[in-house]
This record gives structure tokens, C-alpha cells and sequence, in this order.
């Protein structure tokens, strides 16, 4: 068995994190896998949605705090190793946001500090209700400073603040609230649920996705007015598209379409 | 019947979009009625509050598609009438945002891919409850690039993801929760709710809900120090006003205002 | 009694304004009094947690109505006496979030105006659950341009929006929701609430709350990959600490940390 497995089926790849007595610590070896499979699949025009999910009692609990501890045996106490950790993590948080494909976390158990980051971070997610989140660095003295880029672009400032700040847990059912998640669902129903989201998200014209999905993180970060000119452009050379062309036509002779 | 009604009532002004066969789609006529209101409304200063709603079952479609499709019918395929129409649509979307007047969307039935736009566009937003929100633009290969430059300002990301890369539908209860619009009440209601809301803020005094609107979307886009530095001045020249020197001074002898 | 009391208790300071007669309005011997212990609570490694409190029927009113009227009789009407007024207010605001211990505001009664915006801009906020908040000043004719700036960053934009140009009050539980709070308690239990929360933040690391306060507050107005590049630097520079090797020692070891 792999670090990460992948199953595809149909148009989905299914990653799986496969380092369940780490509770799937991002350790250097997960990073590398992760960074492997975002490296394919960024040119893989077959796979038009992505499931990341993890094997064992937890989604992710974030960094591995033993390895890194390990990394500080060197002259500079690690400040190179760390240096380097930080920029592969933060490779792994931006590639899946740079992805063709919408990325769905699907979490259980826990997902806490980089894996709680790693759920931040998908375009989408959907938890067990069971499932708890934190970013609890602080409470030994590690605040969650890169985990809480992602999270104060999803919740609240103060929500966000707090959850920084306090190391306390918070349930599914709130996270889906404060829209960390989409939704939390009995745990039986997990699977079968994320399955669903990442069929119907294959069902639509993958070409058109692709280009939505950049323009949606490029456009929230311009003002108003550079966001309309650049999704002006973006949405005129999606009409210019000939399967968009053929969609436009079915939907006006009330058929489906007939894409490539 | 105009294509685009106006009703004017104490300061008020009421815009129907008044093309209910098409479900009040964004044609170029829509468009351009909705242009010329804007360019009217912005230097009148007799009104001070603006309701836009539309006749029919639908409060807007989105697009008029028929109408595009028939656009590609030139030498180049289109290309030149699609940028002409989404300049003319966004003029229109920040034309909302730019009148002096607060902007009050009125929605019913169904309000998508540019509807639904057009609902984030505007100030405020108030719904019947059985009023459906979409950005669905993805079903037929068309991606709702420029719809989620306003929806994506109004709420959480990963649902706005969601709604772009689904085609589902949204209901009014959960526009509510999320933020596009303020409130969705019984469709009985939806007309003097919409009405009471206009009056309240029609019976502020225009000229500081005009300097207040403007800096409102402005501050949004900077940085804190400098939105601050800007809307101190801003404040400073409302407190100029005489109007405001007066209504500070009914204030403090506990009596109504004698605005000009 | 001074116009703003201090009590310290542990490693949390209560700072509670004491003007009951004028609702704690912020004014210029207020703001002086607020800006006195910012400067000097920012240099205290000794103090953890700041709460922020009012002392009679209120949490803070806004700003002084009757002394700013008074501001007026000057050859200017009073444009440098505001000028001076807003960059004093801007200063204290910016002051709580420049702190780098956690400010918690503990709300009853009404925050209003300016004293809505003290709520906004301080990190944490818990208030009684028959609070009111509301942004006013539209009422007299001056747009509540300042506290917008804060109140804007924390809730949706059209709940902003409606709540700045109607001039109506927000429950403290509805405040809750849309993120302005971070909870409404029962009124018997707010105290204790906010004090279990500063106590709580007291307990972690002081060095690393601090770090990660500037950092969350930087980070929030950066593009996503500054934000990375920026907060790796905060994390790794964190990690070099010696409490936080002794902080991820005694993780490994399961124990708890012998923090200095």
C-alpha cells in the first residue's frame, strides 16, 4: 500500500492518505506523494473531479511533529529543513487551489492545524457530523500561522480568531455554519454523498469548469471592476468554445448536449 | 408596456423589468433600459431609494440566449457582439453600485446566472420564500464567470463554488443564511416588505446616504489603515453639511430634525 | 474613579470604561484614557488577554453628540477639531487590533455607532444575549462612515449594508450569527463567559499569540501566495524558538511544557 492510494472511477480520482497510525501527518513523504498526484493530474484532461480523503481514525492531523523535531539535528537546528517543509506545504495548499478539477475533501475523524488547512484549502468539502476540526498549534506553542491563511479566507475573522487563539475544537455541524465546510452528513452517508458531488461536478463540460475554477480564485483577489474585465474576457472566450456553442444550441431546442 | 416600468411613489423609485415571456432575460434591451434608468437616477436627487422586481414568474433568467446564440451569426462568429454585451452587462451590474441610491432587489420565482448576479449587484435583497437563486450558467457548458464576480462578494466561498460548479439550485431560506440576500419572508409580504424597507431608508437624509454608499464599496477594497484614513475624511466633510449639524443638534434637544 | 478603570487580575487586564452617565461615549477623555493603556499595554509581556468592558446600563454609545457639537465653535466650525477627533479614534481602534495580546470586547446593554465599531475592531467579542448593536448615525443625519470600516470585515456585506443606511438595531444573537460576536450568552453569565476565554488565551504561549496576531491581521489583506510566503517566514521563525522546541518536546513525550 502507498503513503497516498488512488482509485479513479469514472471521471474521479480518489486520493486516499495511507498513513493511519500518523493519523495521516503530513510528514515529508505524504507531501512529496500529494505533490506527485497534483502534478499529474493538473494535465490529466480525463479526471474532472478530484476526492481527497484519509484511511484510519482521522482525515489529517496536520504537520508530524516527531519528524520535524527530528529535523532539528542539523548545525542550523533545522531552520533550512523547516525553510524547505513550509515551502513544499505551501506548494501542496496552492496546487490543489491551481487544479483543473474541483478538489473535494471528504473528512472524518479529525482534521486539525495543516489538515485542517488541507480541508481550507479544497474547493469543496464534506464531513462527517461527527467529525471535529481545530488549528491547535497554540497549544504547544506553535501558532497555526500558514494553516490560518486558508482558514480566514473560508469563516469569520473573529470565528477564526478564536479557534487560532483558544486550540478548541469545533464540530462539523458549526464548521458547515461558518462555511469551512459545504455540509456535515451522518457518517454512513459520507462517502456516498462526496461520490455524488464529485459525479455531478464531472457531468458538466470539464473545458468549462476549468476555466471558471481559475477565474474564481484569480477574480477574488482583484478589485471589482479589474474582476468584471477579466471574467468579461474569460466568459466570451468560453463562448467562443465549440462544445459551449453546441450547449448553447440543445438548451434552446430543449435537448442535451452532445459535447466531445 | 415598456420593456423596463418605472413607478415612482414618495421618493422611491420602482424599476419592473417587464419582458415576463423571457423570463425578464438580460437582453440587449433589458440592458439597455436598465442603462438609461441608471443614467437618470444617478443625478436625481428627488429620489432616494430605488426597488427593482420584475413582472411574470421569474424575477430574471440571466442571458437571453436565443438572443446570443443569434449574435454568432457574423464574420467573426460573435466574438465582437459578446464583448460588446458583457461591457454593456457590467456597466449595468456597477451602475446599481454606483448610484447615489441605495439599490433594493425585489425577487420572486426564479433569479439565475446573471438574475442572480444582478440580485448580488444590488444593495440589498429581499425574497419570497419560495424564490429559487442559481448560477447554473454550467449546465450548458457556459460558466458563470462574471455572475460570481458579485456572488462570490456576498457569500461564503466554498458555496459559491459549489453553486458555479453544480447547476443547483438555491433556496431563498438558505440565501438568507448565506448572505445574498438579507431576508426571504412569505411572497404575500414580499411587495410591502420590499416597499417599507425603501421608505425607512428614504426617510434618511440623502446627501449622507449618498457619501456613505459611495465610501461603502470604496473602503471594502482597501487596506484597513487606508480605509480608515479615507472615511475619516469622508465623515469629516458629512459633519460639514448644515443639514447634519442640524440633525446633530435635534438630537441632542431630543426633537426631530428640520431637514432642507 | 477614572474615566477608564483597570483591573488586573493573572495575566488578563480589565479595562472597563466608566462614564455610565454618558453610556461611555467615546469621547476626547475617553479616547485618551484608551489610547493611554494601549501604549502602555503594548509593551506588557506580563499581560496576556485584554478585556474591554462598560461599566452602567451600556457598552459605549458612540461618540460624544454633545461635545462634538460643541467642537463646533471654533473659526473652522470645527473641521480641524474633527479632523483631530477621527485620526484620535482611528488611532485607538487600530491600537486593539496592533496589540499583541487578544483584546475580548464583553458587550451588554447597546454598542452603538463608534461603540459598535469598538466591538468590530476589538479581536474577540462576547456579548449578553438582550444586547443590541446598530451603526445609527444615519438617524441624525451622519452616515457611520468610520465604524463601517470595521464593521464591514466582520459580516456580509448587504447585513452591513442594511444596518448603516436603516439605522435599525441587531441582536446580540443575530450579531452571533452573522459574525460581529463570537457568541450572545445569558447576561448572569457574561462575565464569567469572557473571563473563561481571556484565562483560557492567558494559558498558551505569550510569544506565540503575540506572532500570530500581527500575523493574521497582515496576512488577511495579502494575495493567498504572499500570504504563504509571508506567514512561512512567521511559522519558521516560531519554530526556532526555544519554548516551542520545549512546547513540541513535551508533545512527543506527552507531558505538559515547562514554558518560561
Amino acid at each position: 500500500m502507498a503513503i497516498l492510494e488512488r482509485h479513479d472511477k469514472n471521471a474521479v480520482a480518489h486520493l486516499q492518505m495511507n498513513a493511519p497510525e500518523r493519523l495521516n501527518a503530513l510528514s515529508d513523504e505524504m507531501l512529496q506523494a500529494l505533490q506527485a498526484q497534483i502534478d499529474v493530474l493538473k494535465d490529466d484532461t480525463s479526471i474532472k473531479a478530484v476526492i481527497l480523503s484519509g484511511i484510519g481514525k482521522a482525515f489529517c492531523a496536520g504537520h508530524d511533529i516527531r519528524q520535524m523535531t527530528a529535523g532539528r539535528a542539523t548545525a542550523d537546528k533545522g531552520q533550512s529543513y523547516f525553510e524547505g517543509l513550509f515551502a513544499r506545504c505551501t506548494s501542496v495548499m496552492l496546487g490543489l487551489q491551481q487544479l483543473p478539477q474541483p478538489v473535494i475533501a471528504q473528512v472524518h475523524g479529525i482534521a486539525t492545524a495543516a489538515g485542517c488547512q488541507l480541508v481550507a484549502s479544497c474547493d469543496l468539502a464534506i464531513a462527517s457530523d461527527d467529525c471535529r476540526f481545530g488549528v491547535n498549534g497554540v497549544n504547544i506553542g506553535l501558532f497555526c500561522s500558514t494553516p490560518m491563511v486558508a482558514l480566514s479566507r473560508n469563516i469569520p475573522r473573529k470565528h477564526a480568531f478564536e479557534l487560532l487563539t483558544t486550540g478548541e475544537f469545533m464540530s462539523a455541524p458549526r464548521a458547515a455554519e461558518l462555511g469551512l465546510i459545504n455540509r456535515a452528513v451522518p457518517a454512513a452517508q459520507l462517502e456516498a454523498e462526496t461520490r455524488a458531488l464529485a459525479d455531478k461536478i464531472a457531468s458538466k463540460l470539464g473545458a468549462a469548469v476549468k476555466v471558471g475554477k481559475e477565474a474564481y480564485y484569480q477574480q477574488l483577489e482583484m478589485p471589482i471592476e479589474e474582476a468584471y474585465a477579466y471574467t468579461s474576457e474569460v466568459i466570451v472566450t468560453n463562448l467562443m468554445q465549440p462544445d459551449t456553442v453546441e450547449g448553447m444550441q440543445a438548451f434552446i431546442e430543449k435537448r442535451s448536449p452532445d459535447w466531445k
